[in-house]
């Protein structure tokens, strides 16, 4: 485990997910699978990007005094008009960044990339940025699902795309208090290992965790795996130092995260900010006695509804700390390719069949501790639950399989995109007695949108006392114009969404992708408080425009209409 | 305990604290050790508070079209221009508050109080008060030991206080996601017992509970003696409805808190702002299963550092859900008054002064559970560190006198007054590392301007993983003038807190007398932040005027030279 934890791979690749050496193909006997169940098959001929030198790339709009501004802001050095720069920063890793790049088309590409080394370089790019009319796009892992990273280039005359990798060190660390000062631009595997010598984690292990950053994190309000063990990242920010155009704020320390009475608790205007008021420059964190013990369990239900109780109840009479660190139930669809990929899985199959459970729901579990006693009697209480709502133990080797590749799950989708399909995810949260209704309802949307013919799985992984999460995975065969394909496909299931009263984003963020949908989750009010806050902090704008916020005048009633297209 | 929790006794007389039937003195044997031990003893004379009509009054200030307006907003019935509803408005229950009060001094009491009986009639007033240029306090059960509900008038021409007490329902509840929808002026009891027939608790139970609202905890970050098992209320909201000038903002709901990644947590920003930015209307919070079963326990640590590791290690090693649901651990001094008021405390001296404890620090436990088997390994658990950490058991009774008089303390402050003792309390927390330094530096500070013939204790009472609370009260003889000595002890005790790393406020909140250190704890933009929002939900700045914000032009470095003898 520790190995997969601290151990850091190749920057993902610019036209697709993660190191190139790490490629992962489905299997042949997968793809039958889908084709007679689902009719979903790959195109005949692999779509394979395109080389490097073929991307068209427009040349660099930056003028030569902003650019001489800016390398003496971080030495001539750390400033790159290069080609690979350019292109490794055109876009995150949503499919219509892939898609675009793969076909060729650089023209989201910045105009150059920085790289400053410390906090006060971070403030003198900004101060140049400023003056010389250029928009910035702060750049951590460059993960982003939702365009939270892509270049836009708004109303100025140029972009950069401000990537934070130097800045990756662990600055200080509290034993007593449990504390670390990270800078921004540790990837996750970065932390750990930093960590680790020390007997501690940070415990945050989204499906990203190999190649986003702390400052990410920071901004899109990321939750990851073991978010019942440790809680989501939010609630461990205890201090942050942001760089804006207006000099550094610096919010917290004085206190535990929310240990204190003096007015709003402001870190939570910069945490999800996404980038739109400032950048991150160094984070505090509380962090946690590193487990030394772990198990696994998987569950099979003969619903997803007695999944969801049992769920729920160990949410709400355990709680954190108490409940598995890692709970996930997958719905029937997806129950299948889990069974399918772990390689106990069609024994299995065989075995729950007998058990009456023909459409059986997984639910795979991790706990973590530091005493062994203590995880018997965790595990024996949520047992209990899980029993007591009609759960029956499967293998466990289907959920150690799950945790030993559940950092692997992105890099199937270069395999798909290689072979013709469309692949999305998309990933919401509501209340517990929403729960069915919202599954329910996006479930028809994306079959409305994609097609009969299209797989469509579902999982809840990140359980809380009033409701839990719902991540959505499908994939089809994709049409002859994919960009339209999923436009039309986001529209029709973000309207669903919203309607049956889900959040357009449990830990995805807002980026470009979800803005049609801010102002009916925040309000109007809620829109001018962001407005009113951003103007304090980048009078001019020039922090990653586009993002989060919903243009001037789209307001909520609207707010659906002019759909994700708008990013192009 | 569900008597404790759910008996609702009468609102606070005008000049002190509470049911006037539940007076509570200090028994002559404490007085005598007081003086003994301290050099502190009471006023030869009494000094009762004079009669209602005793009172110095001034006239309302307020114009008869205004009043016609608020007459017009909410029925002539509910709107009061009476003695009684004016002086029972005049302030909340700090010290100064009570003093003024108490010595006839009613020159602060607003000059209207409006009792709305619904949302609409809160926007109401809200309009009518722009439209008249009329200051609104928002007046829950009006416990504010910090300004925080006086009425200060401002800039404008008069001023009401707006009490919630008739928003007192609980309008809906989901038993599936435990969430309860509570209007904002329901008093802690009338939370509870609209919840005990639903075997549901809401777990906020500090000192003020008997008086204090839903709407006020939530606008001033309230934190209660079980927030080691239920959380701080503020992690408790779900959804918040804000009555402002510029219309309604309803936020949240659609998830759990915190579960959604949709920009920044705007809820945050209404939770802690004091009434500046708008009334609360409704609030939607997680609820959770009401306890069964309960054990108070009683420890005893040699020293205060020891019994602090054995604190930090619960919180660290067990977490939320598991340790102790109550945890308190009192000073040295504060141990002799708890030891002296509990039935056993006598014999529990001598017992503990055979175990070689001269000067023992007391810890108070309660576990609440739905199950004894998990509460019992809880307390084992807890109790194995509590002995590593050079602990021993007391008798459990002392924790039980605690948890039973947990809501009696205030009372004793008007017992104090009536003998010409000042007396204080204020609250603080800091990081694990640094409250062995922050304690010292205060104790210090109190006995620098207090004197050194004043008793001080403290007690740590919320943990968090990284850090704790430090709770002081001080009394000793009030000299000539009690106010310009309040005034200056806060000052340098504000002081000796900013500067030794601590936050002005754990829960009391900022009211009028934490102003002055604001602008140090959050800087400049964190201030620039606050006015934008403010700016932007109450344009005419009619919203509590005089809290929460420092002045404009009140910059950090110049933060604390006002000091709060401002608010006079």
């Amino acid at each position: 485990m520790a190995n997969l934890l601290t151990q850091l791979p190749q920057r993902s690749i610019w036209h697709g997910w993660g190191d190139p050496e790490a490629k992962s193909v489905l299997p042949g006997y997968v793809w039958r699978a889908l084709k007679l169940v689902r009719g979903v098959e790959p195109a005949a001929v692999n779509t394979s990007p395109v080389a490097l030198d073929d991307v068209r790339l427009p040349e660099p709009a930056i003028d030569a005094d902003a650019l001489e501004a800016l390398r003496s802001a971080v030495g001539a050095e750390h400033v790159s008009t290069e080609r690979l720069d350019r292109v490794e920063h055109a876009g995150g890793k949503s499919y219509p960044d892939l898609y675009r790049l793969r076909a060729g088309d650089g023209s989201h590409a910045p105009d150059a990339v920085v790289f400053p080394g410390t906090s006060d370089e971070v403030v003198a790019v900004l101060r140049a940025c400023a003056a010389h009319d250029v928009a910035v796009v702060p750049f951590g892992g460059g993960t982003s699902v939702v365009g939270g990273v892509d270049p836009v280039r708004g109303r100025f005359a140029a972009v950069i795309s401000l990537d934070l990798r130097r800045l990756n060190r662990l600055l200080d660390l509290d034993e007593t208090s449990m504390t670390a000062v990270l800078q921004p631009g540790m990837r996750g595997p970065e932390v750990e290992a930093a960590l680790e010598p020390h007997g501690l984690t940070l415990g945050h292990f989204p499906q990203s965790f190999q190649q986003a950053t702390v400052g990410g994190f920071l901004v899109t309000r990321s939750s990851g795996q073991a978010s019942s063990g440790y809680g989501r990242f939010e609630e461990n920010v205890v201090a942050v130092k942001l760089a804006t155009p207006e000099g550094e704020l610096s919010l917290g320390g004085r206190t535990p995260t929310s240990a204190t009475a003096v007015g709003p608790k402001l870190i939570d205007v910069l945490i999800g900010s996404e980038g739109t008021l400032g950048v991150i420059t160094e984070v505090t964190m509380q962090v946690h006695p590193a487990p030394t013990e772990s198990e696994q369990a998987t569950w099979a239900f003969p619903t997803f509804e007695q999944g969801l109780t049992a769920f729920r109840r160990l949410a709400q009479e355990l709680g954190h700390g108490v409940m598995p660190d890692v709970s996930r139930l997958s719905d029937v669809e997806e129950s299948l390719i889990v069974l399918a990929q772990a390689s106990t899985g069609i024994p299995a199959m065989g075995y729950l069949g007998l058990r009456g459970m023909k459409h059986p729901c997984l639910g795979v579990f991790q706990w973590e501790d530091t005493d062994v006693a203590d995880l018997a009697a965790r595990r024996k209480r949520a047992e209990r639950i899980l029993k007591a709502e009609g759960g029956r133990k499967a293998p466990s080797s289907i959920a150690e399989h799950w945790m030993s590749h559940r950092f692997r799950g992105p890099y199937q989708r270069d395999h798909l995109m290689d072979r013709g399909i469309f692949v999305e995810t998309l990933e919401t949260a509501t209340m517990w007695s929403n729960i069915p209704h919202l599954y329910a309802k996006v479930v028809e949307a994306i079959h409305a949108s994609v097609g009969e013919k299209a797989v469509v799985q579902a999982h809840v992984s990140h359980l809380y006392d009033g409701g839990a999460s719902l991540y959505f995975t499908f994939f089809s065969a994709a049409e002859t114009d994919p960009l339209a394909q999923w436009s039309r496909v986001k529209c029709t299931v973000g309207d669903a969404i919203a309607a049956a009263g889900g959040t357009i984003s449990h830990h995805h963020a807002v980026g470009t992708d979800h803005r049609p949908w801010v102002g009916e989750e925040i309000g109007d009010l809620g829109v001018r408080i962001l407005r009113a806050v951003k103007n304090e902090l980048d009078p001019s704008g020039i922090l990653n425009p586009g993002k989060l916020l919903p243009d001037a005048g789209n307001t909520p009633d609207s707010a659906a209409s002019p759909g994700p297209a708008e990013r192009d």
